[in-house]
């Protein structure tokens, strides 16, 4: 049995602790939160379970095993840190940490502890993500061309970090876990309007082989959405995580390209045919991320979305911060 | 009676004939183009208009007041060149020339001539941007924060420019058209994939009073999208042309700033309402044009989508190809 | 503080649970189910209240003042009965009752006793019925010319009732709030195809001044639809009840009719206009229904939604069947 | 080469007349309507091809081989009578007469002087309706449980018909073109409220085998929609007629009955699935038709969709008209 620790019950602190309580193996002994009327919601939400005011408290409490920190993001590498000092396992909520410092301080004690350090990108565990790499590791697209996703909506600002920070860690968690390569270079541009946090940008991600990305996120947006498209030399994929039913659709769409012998050219063809959109699994990808984590800790397994998988995704919104704050400037990864 | 000879008779230049055969006050007295087949269809449609297979012939033709030229963007200047030194009016495709210089050039032999040159922009005659340009004009949506527009399909590759040129003058010729400032600098990023030319492109331009607006332009998308979304104080707009009969949607949706006395920190708080669907005129934009044209020929008043107009958005995809090909470095306009 | 004993623990059952647990004023103190692991289920979340295999036991306990009937239909009618004659107000899943007989027994019981009786309507107490029926009320779509409900999807069967059973008394009951009048006569069609319940149909209710309403039920259909289009001399209104944010589209359009002077014949001319999309209050309509029952009891004051309003979608039902055995018959209500 | 006269040049006699005069093999030799205005934008629009206001003298020139008579309804009888009996072939706007008697004439006549009678349901020589045909009789959907017809918009109100007999033809032709068996029997419901005639309607066809049909159709509805749904054992198909690429869907959801032993009760358990949208080829229906149509009329060979075809929708709109008028009885066919 595994003993969990949850440190934040803000917006997604209850999630945790709802599916940690229904996992078999799984047990919360304590919830912590500094705000005294979240503390009163774990009290009627989650009669009997301890909750404190104090962090300190929870990560040495001697039958915790494990310390899920679920705070904002410049508190991360703090409460992790202590956690790991403690000789807990660490879940962490995205982004990993406010900088690759932090980041990599994280990694090496808990790689000297000997401890499992998971970072929370929930979205590789749902249906659609679990599905798109499956069609990419197959080769359903061929070779890759780009990836552009969009996610906007009127948001909550988040008023220590901006839009980039908060959306993007969503779409750079994803890009890597899907793409074979890493991303050489960024160009990130935005503008701030409210609270002196950029509140919407626009990121480009080169990769080699002429593979390109781009990220629009924004808080400004009247209508939400959350749409990926992924172009691939034999195939094209659409991902409308808003649908209900059709998230994915995969396209027999696509160009050939042919050399005119004696022209000099290039001929481009278009090739059109059905739309299929496989059945994505129904279920909650959290859920089985925690599972995941108690497995990987069980096991003395390394997870895949580990310390190395936050750093990366940390290393890449610095420098989209920095490419921002140069209007543009190619930044290297 | 208005006389038109019109040059070019591929995609576009068909719906110029049907619309100016059309119109009260015009007549084409003379169509032309370089390939055979296209001289086929034109007889065949058009009995007695007369053909010809030499431009020159045409601009020089005494009968000619006006020439459309609507042909390759390469081709554009010497076609509009002729047609000015002949004393023709000219109408020409977008976008206007290959680059500034011949832009300008053009400008100063129209006016050197008293003659009027039109820049064919279809889309602000529609009754979509004539609608938006009226709410903006009305201070509907308060001041602007950003401009974001999304122009991909699996579209026909040109072969002569990269995706920006092809599609990119649109969203351009309508931004200058609605927003009353100019772009003060651009980044643009892309990459090419088939045929050495960009298929895919991301313009970010950088406008004063932190206004910015961002363009994504894809010739490899599986869906096509045409969605404009405009950012403002008061409400948000949503363009999709796509949609057959709510184009336009309002937001009463926002966000207000408030000042906290003493917390040195900025509150946003949201707003949430109703939304508006106003009724489009239903209308060819390409006939309310030539009509537009026709009539400022007739009282010798400059169209607002006059040469100069056309040289702004050369400017910028100049700009835009510029800061392309050194990976979205910052390129003032 | 009103002391709730809850009948039925299967799909419905636990959010009446959950909602009136988390209502002030409100109690559960018993919940009763006959399944033994739905009563595991009611442990492992209910901690602490009293679990019942026998409504016997529930229905007689001194401590329960409400008794909430959440379970299959063709049980209600023992069920509440035994309930009433505990002297226990009820609160009763829709349909009310298998049959018209048992509606009128029920009510004249609960009015014997002096006893309130509310019918489940949920629908009634959602943001997007309260809108509509304010519009209604304010006059906005003037003399109303149909009202027509689309609800199909590939639904769990009923094993106990036919289709028109199973999602008509939503449609039924909306319709009876809504619209001022009663329906005269029905017409109803349909066809069983797996379980020798009619698994699809088609309702035709006529109504004074000729108001017609149109319902199509279907459990085979492999998309989800819940689209309600009511027409009116003045506007139009459609209600997507699976749109997120825009529930409610009003329609300028309409028609108009002239009578032509000495062609004794009319023109029909048309209108088109705006769209206008209220905002709707998101709020779970099942807690405010719950609260509203509370209110009603403790000010002994008969709910709008009581068993008179049950009974008369009872009576529609049956109307429904009677006219589908007899293939389209039709039956006055 | 096929000389063909063209009666009535209204709404859609001009895409009757394009397409022919597009045809290899067929020439319009005639145009005629009694309407001056109409007679006008027949002479702009087709300079050189006679006009005639008296059809009598078009059914009677020599040169002419065929009639297309594209007028209303109440009129098509005449029209066809004369020109078949002026032996020539006859292609008839849908629906084919007026009532059933007037069809049988016209067949027999057709039969005797051996001409060709094509009734116009242009619907079934589109992209769509071709693959559905084609993937119902490969058996992909299985034994046919439904097929759920919605046609309702702001229409063109008819002012010599209802609703039923504007609409419903198409769905009828689709209908008995697609389904192997004829509808039994059918009841209609419906309400006028402008001009006399129903405006909105409800048509539900019994077919063997507990097939059902059923059809919406609505000149007062403010949104368009041309959705039909059709269920069957193994697979199940939503065509959305308005939508630009993706008009079918085919859906792996299904039901599975089984017999559950000793229990005498049926289990219905739900299949999910992929979705699948194949590519429909995108042609001009009419023109298909037109040329099908000149090939049936070379080649002595009876077109699918002649006058039988025609007959059994008018002795459908009839049994409807019928049913209507008696509020919902069912009247065999």
């Amino acid at each position: 049995m595994l003993k969990f620790g949850v440190i934040g019950y803000g917006y997604w602190g209850p999630n945790i602790v709802r599916n940690l309580r229904s996992l078999d193996g799984c047990q919360v002994v304590g919830i912590c939160d500094q705000n005294p009327s979240a503390r009163k919601r774990i009290e009627a939400a989650h009669l009997g379970i301890p909750v404190y005011s104090d962090y300190k408290e929870l990560v040495s409490a001697p039958d915790v095993d494990v310390v899920a920190v679920i705070t904002p993001v410049w508190t991360h590498f703090d409460l992790a840190k202590a956690a790991l000092e403690n000789g807990k396992h660490v879940f962490v909520e995205k982004p990993f940490t406010s900088n690759v410092a932090q980041a990599e301080q994280l990694i090496n004690l808990a790689e000297q502890k000997d401890l499992q350090l998971m970072v929370d990108h929930t979205f590789l565990f749902t249906g659609a993500v679990r599905k798109i790499r499956q069609l990419l590791n197959e080769g359903t697209l061929g070779k890759l061309y780009y990836y552009d996703s969009t996610r906007v909506n009127l948001g909550l600002f988040q008023h220590d970090c901006n839009v980039i920070w908060d959306l993007a860690p969503h779409d750079l968690s994803i890009m890597n876990h899907l793409l074979e390569k890493d991303a050489e270079a960024i160009v990130a541009t935005g503008q701030n309007h409210l609270n002196g946090h950029e509140d919407i940008a626009f990121i480009t991600a080169y990769f080699p082989d002429n593979m390109i990305a781009h990220i629009n996120v924004n808080w400004l947006s009247p209508v939400k959405v959350r749409t990926t498209l992924i172009g691939g030399e034999k195939k094209m994929l659409v991902w409308n995580d808003l649908e209900a039913d059709e998230k994915l659709k995969i396209y027999d769409k696509g160009v050939d390209v042919k050399n005119q012998e004696g022209l000099y050219n290039l001929l481009v063809s278009y090739r059109s045919g059905d739309m299929w959109s496989p059945q994505v699994e129904q279920v909650e990808g959290l859920r089985l991320e925690l599972e995941y984590f108690a497995e990987c800790i069980n096991k003395k397994q390394t997870p895949f979305n580990d310390g190395h998988a936050g750093l990366k995704v940390v290393r890449m919104l610095e420098a989209a911060n920095e490419s921002l704050a140069k209007r543009g400037a190619l930044v290297y990864v």
